[in-house]
Order: structure tokens, then sequence, then C-alpha cells
């Protein structure tokens, strides 16, 4: 069953997928001579040849030695291959809209970042119009001030609610922004010169970040919580984002921990936001959340936690260890159901780990005595930069994946 | 990011491919003209019909004219093109070990059940190398009997249990056999001649079963209870089962429901299992399941609850509706995990759907109040039959989907 489906093969199909396989070899194992890459991909010196002349021509390769190659010379040891950087290689733009932020970045093809603009701002009380036209500039003030990097090949858009196709780009509903149906991608698109929009749930983004920039390339299967002021997560099966069936998927802060529990915003019952989401946790250490973010701005409310918890505040450990033994009940039928490789605690979560992950764990190893706990549950290490980063790569990984698409397109 | 990943393609991959895309074409809309193949799949009708001829002289096609095709001559409008019958078509060969029966089906190519046969026997207290041992007469006798059908191409056996990798055919754990790591393929393969040999866990080739047989080819998503003696589930995500890291996907039976609950056999507490497993409903009915066993026959049990939930039994009916309820708060969680296209409640549930299914909606309802909830549950037709079917199905789906592989191991 290794045929893949879909529509049937061509000559120009196969040359379209070759130089796809020989374009992302490259960016996994590169710099790699024509000769190491032809070996990895099982394709002839001769082909692998004329694929890196057709990825050099589209400046999305380049060569480490000073000389360009040329066209029929093939074998040369010396000059290494590697993805292309500088003022003619492509960047992708990434942004975020917070409830309490937005930000912008810029990394090239390797996924490094060369400019990165962040900004404190309440978006609950302004009309959605103000913060993307607000976004957009940003986005444009960061692109002119590149210095490294050429033009952008697209912008994604990380949000906090669910988008049913990051392609239409129409955020259906974002409740801690009060947003339904609230289109994102055409707006940005109207201002930014027509380029190529998408928009995507931040926990989505967070997942794709973790699986590009910190998961070995086998690990292929696993789930993303993130935590912040509500609670979502992403599944990655196969190496795949997998969506469901509306796009909806990952809506882990709805599962029921407890059945007959207080009542949640989505109109259910004993919903894990209840118990692990950001209002919840302060809620239950006796914290006024509102009182919270004019305190400490509301960026701010999970450092304060944090620091509270350090100088051994009992109210918010309890709350902390209340909202950990939740995650780890709503984890422990989700690792049942899909047995993913590993969990990862993402978002705001890693700030407030010393105190909530013990309780996860407990959980988790209680429910789950088969399954390998410990090995299974780690904390990410991009925390809350992580739905960013994913968006950025999320357009180079377009271009890495599918080197055609992103030329057709730059003629149209 | 249409290009799919693996290997490098060749002019041998295109060929594999676009034969395996011939093959499905006709067997999802056959019977069909070369030119309606051609028309179907966007390819030329000469090469339509140089991949029409190989399919044919590897008998997995036919022609429904009396004549067969001259090599060369292409268009001929009348030779509608079928799915090869007969005594020279290949069968596949389906088995289930239940804990309270065997089965074995043959089907040929079409999915058509060729022969058929059950025996009820009570294989918790035997050895399973004797359960093995009399499955394979079982699907030897039914092979020799075959008055239609070629030979099998291979053997798929369900099992309630949990299959790391069906191709190594290990049984990792079936608590309700009480077998652990127990090789159920290897001792097949040896008393069948070297037939090919598979072995799955019966929730995830009841799955299937639903999605090749029941299901339009457009419905990818979808969630597969199966509820027996166990509770069970299978996921598939873009129309392919999804088995997770290890292959333990879809314990569904063992997602908490009410976290300080009733202790379940895995150690955990408040599991599904033990509010709407077989056993446990049978006990909150007041009825000792050994002697529903002795009264009933092991497989009888639910048609017992089912009769006396018909009769007007108020503590079957209670019990059901217990059960149902604690699978509408398991399922509300998962929806909103995964968002499937439906949920499809097979196996024994089909039986006692009408006192159980208005507690599964009603909770789910209650819980995903924006979901459209009534569109999204169904009852599977399949029933119990649904994992051997899927048995079946899947050793001729194998064959569909990758001809060549077919070929390949014939001539080994």
């Amino acid at each position: 069953m290794n045929v893949p489906s879909g529509g049937p093969a061509s000559q120009a199909g196969m040359r379209r997928r070759n130089l796809a396989l020989v374009l992302r070899t490259v960016a996994e194992r590169g710099p790699l001579s024509r000769a190491s890459v032809a070996n990895e991909v099982g394709l002839t010196r001769a082909a692998v040849s004329t694929l890196v002349e057709d990825l050099l021509a589209a400046g999305l390769l380049a060569e480490l030695g000073p000389e360009r190659s040329q066209r029929g010379r093939v074998g040369r040891p010396g000059s290494a291959l590697r993805l292309a950087a500088g003022r003619s290689a492509p960047v992708g733009l990434g942004a975020e809209i917070g409830v309490d932020h937005l930000a912008v970045c810029a990394v090239d093809l390797r996924g490094a970042v060369l400019a990165h603009v962040h900004e404190e701002t309440d978006n609950r009380g302004r009309p959605p119009s103000a913060v993307v036209g607000r976004l957009a500039e940003l986005a444009a003030k960061l692109t002119e001030g590149l210095d490294a990097g050429g033009p952008p090949a697209g912008l994604a858009v990380a949000v906090p609610g669910l988008v049913g196709d990051p392609a239409d780009g129409v955020v259906a509903r974002a409740p801690n922004l009060d947003w339904t149906e609230e289109p994102v991608a055409a707006p940005l698109r109207d201002r930014l010169g027509g380029l190529p929009v998408t928009v995507d749930n931040e926990a989505n983004l967070g997942a794709l970040a973790e699986m590009w920039l910190c998961r070995p390339p086998g690990v292929r299967d696993f789930l993303h919580v993130s935590a912040g002021i509500g609670v979502g997560a992403a599944l990655v099966m196969d190496g795949r984002l997998r969506r469901g069936a509306r796009g909806f998927a990952g809506e882990l802060g709805h599962v029921p921990v407890r059945p007959s529990g207080p009542v949640c915003s989505c109109g259910a019952r004993g919903c894990l936001e209840q118990y692990a989401g950001e209002e919840a946790v302060l809620r239950a250490a006796g914290i006024d959340p509102a009182e919270a973010a004019r305190q400490a701005g509301p960026a701010g409310r999970v450092r304060l936690l944090a620091e509270r918890a350090r100088r051994g505040d009992g109210r918010v450990r309890g709350a902390l260890v209340r909202a950990g033994t939740a995650l780890g009940i709503a984890l422990a039928g989700t690792v049942n159901l899909l047995d993913p490789a590993a969990v990862v605690l993402g978002g705001g979560f890693a700030e407030v780990a010393p105190w909530a992950l013990a309780a996860v764990q407990r959980e988790l190893a209680e429910r789950l005595p088969a399954r390998g706990v410990p090995r299974l549950l780690e904390v990410s290490v991009l925390g809350r930069e992580g739905p960013l980063l994913g968006a950025g790569n999320s357009v180079i990984r377009g271009i890495v994946e599918d080197p055609v698409g992103y030329w057709e397109s730059r003629a149209r």
C-alpha cells in the first residue's frame, strides 16, 4: 500500500517531485555536494545536476564555493550546495495576533530569524479591522527595514481561534478576542500589495514550529499542547498536521475533565479550560484576572503566577497543581486515543512547569501504567515564540516542499 | 504542499502508480470502457490501453464482452472493464479471533463474500496455540471448498487486542483473551503453506470495512467506535487509518469519564469501559456476566440485554442509558480533539442502539453546542460483521492499491 493516491503520474509531476526532493534533502542535511545529494535521494548524478541547475537559477540553492557551476559539469566534489540566503533569496513573514500583543518576524530559507517586532496591546477592546490594519503596518515596516533577504514570498498569521481553511484566512471563532467569521487574510493581502497570506490557529503553528525546529526528522507523531488564556492542542500524525474534517481539531481545552464540573464559556460543563486555562488558574489562586492584567499587563499574568509560586505562595501553587492534575486527566484520554510518540507542553506552560509538571506526570503515570510516561512528556523550548516561528517557517516550508509551485506563483 | 514525500520519482514508480490508479478507478466506478478510464484518470487512451493489458494479463481486470482485446487496439467503446472474478482471480481471506468465536470468510476482488464459516467457542480458556491451530484448520477447509475464485492472495486476521505492526502479526496485549506478546501471523503462515498473513485490531478492521463498504469516497475523516466486551475505536483521517506511534491508538475504552470512578482492569480509574463495556452494563443491570454467558452463550449476552430492554426491563434500560451517557462524555472529548466528519457506532452497539443512542446524543448536544451533533452520529449497518469483512477486504485492497506489489510477491 505504498502507492500514493491522487492524480496520474506524469513527466512534469515527476520533475516537480524530484525538484522538491533535492531541495528538501539540502534543507535537512546540507551543505551537500551534488554527489552526496544523488546518493541520499537515489537518483543519478546527471539527473541531480539538472535539477540543481534549476534550483540555483530560481535563487533557492546556492554554492558554498565562489564560482558557479557550469551546466553539464557534474560531480565536482568541492562545490557544496546550501539553501540560498542574502538579498536575492526569498524570505517568509510570520505574524501573530495575540489577545494582548501583535508580532511580526522575517525568516530566511534556512529558518533563521532576520528581523522581529513585538508590540504589547490589548486587542480585546479593539475592532478587528484596527487590529488587522496595525498588523499590516508592522509587516510593511519590517519588510522595508530588512537589510538581508530578498522579497517576501508570503505571510502566515497565527491567531488564537479556529480557522477552517488557512488559505481562506477567515477566523471562524476566536472567543478570547470575541471575533466571529472575521476575514483576516483578504484585508492583509490588499494592504500588502497582493502578497500571499494564510491564517492558522496558533496551536497548529506552534506544533509545526516544534516539528520543524526541535524534533529529529524521525519523530512524526506527537501532540503539542499550547496553554495560554485558553488551552489548545495540535496533532501531528505521520508528519502532517491533522486539522480534522472542518479544521477544528485540537480543542483540548473543551475535553470534559469532570463531567459535572463548572459551566464553561463553550456551554459545556467541566471542560479542561475551567481548570487549566489562565483565567481559571488565576481565580483558583485568589487573583482577580482583570486586576492582574492591570498590575502586570495582559501578557504578564503567567509571569505573575510564576513569581508568586517561586516565592512560595500556597494558593498559587495549589492552583497550578490543580491545573496540572486536570491537564493530566485530559491527556490520559488523549494518549489512549492517539498513541503519540510525545506530548510536548508549549505556550505559557513552560513558565509554570516547575509547579505543574509533577501533577501532570502523576496523573499520566496512574492512568497509563503501561505507556512509559516519563519518556512521553516534554516541555517545549520554544515556549511562547512557537506560533510566530511556526508562521514564518510555514511560508519557507511551502517553498521547500514545492519549489515549482513557488516559482509558478512568482510568474503570475 | 501537494508534493508527496518519499523516494524519488522514477519511470518504474510512475508505471506502478498509474497501474494502481487504473485498477482503483475500475474498482470504484466500473464497469468502464478504456476511454472512460482515460477520461477519469487524466491519461491518454494509448497509455491507459497499455496499462489495461498488463492488468488483464495479471488476471486482475476482465472484460464484460466475450472477446479479449488485442494489444494495440484501443478505444473500442463496447468492451467495458470490470474487476476480475471467477476461478483465476485472486480472493482475499479474512478471519476473526473473538473472545467467544472464530470466523473465516473469502471475498473476491469486488468485495463480494464467496464463502463464510463461523464457530462459537469460548477462547478465553484455551491455549493461544490451540486457538490459532483451529483457525488455520477452518481457513484451510474454507479454501479447499471454494468453487468460485482462484488462489487466496493472503489472510488478514482481526483480534480483540493491540497489535503494533500488522505485518509482524504479534498480539501485544489482548486483555479479554489474557494474551500477551502472542505471535499469530507466523504460525498461521507456517500452517497455510507460506500464505501472506497480517493481524490487526478488530476496531481498526471494522473501521476500514466501514470506509470501504459503507462510506461515499469523499468521507475521509471519521471515528469508528466498536463496542463489545471491551470498547475500542479507530481513527480514519485523510482516508487512512491512523495507528499512532506504536500502533496503539483508538483506546477509547480507557478514556477517563469520571476521574474518581471505579478501578478498571487497566489500573486506571473511571475509564469508559467501566460504564459502557459489556460486562459493566450487565453488572449495572443486575445480571451476573458469567451466569449470562452460561444462559445465552458468550456471544448472546448483548442479545440478552436487547431482549430484556425490549420487554421493558427497567434495570437493563437504566444500565444502557448510563452506558450511553458515559459514551457521550468520552465522545464529546474525542470530537473536540479530532473534529471527525462522522462518528460511527459499530460492533454490538447496533443491537442496543434503541435504548442507548438518545443518551449519547443528549450528552454530545449539551457538550458540543456548535458542532451539528445530529448529523455527526451514525449507527453502522455492518454491526458485528465489520471486523471480519474488513479483514477480507484489506487483502483485496492491498492488491487494488498496489497491483505490482501483488504480482511481484506471486513471482517470489
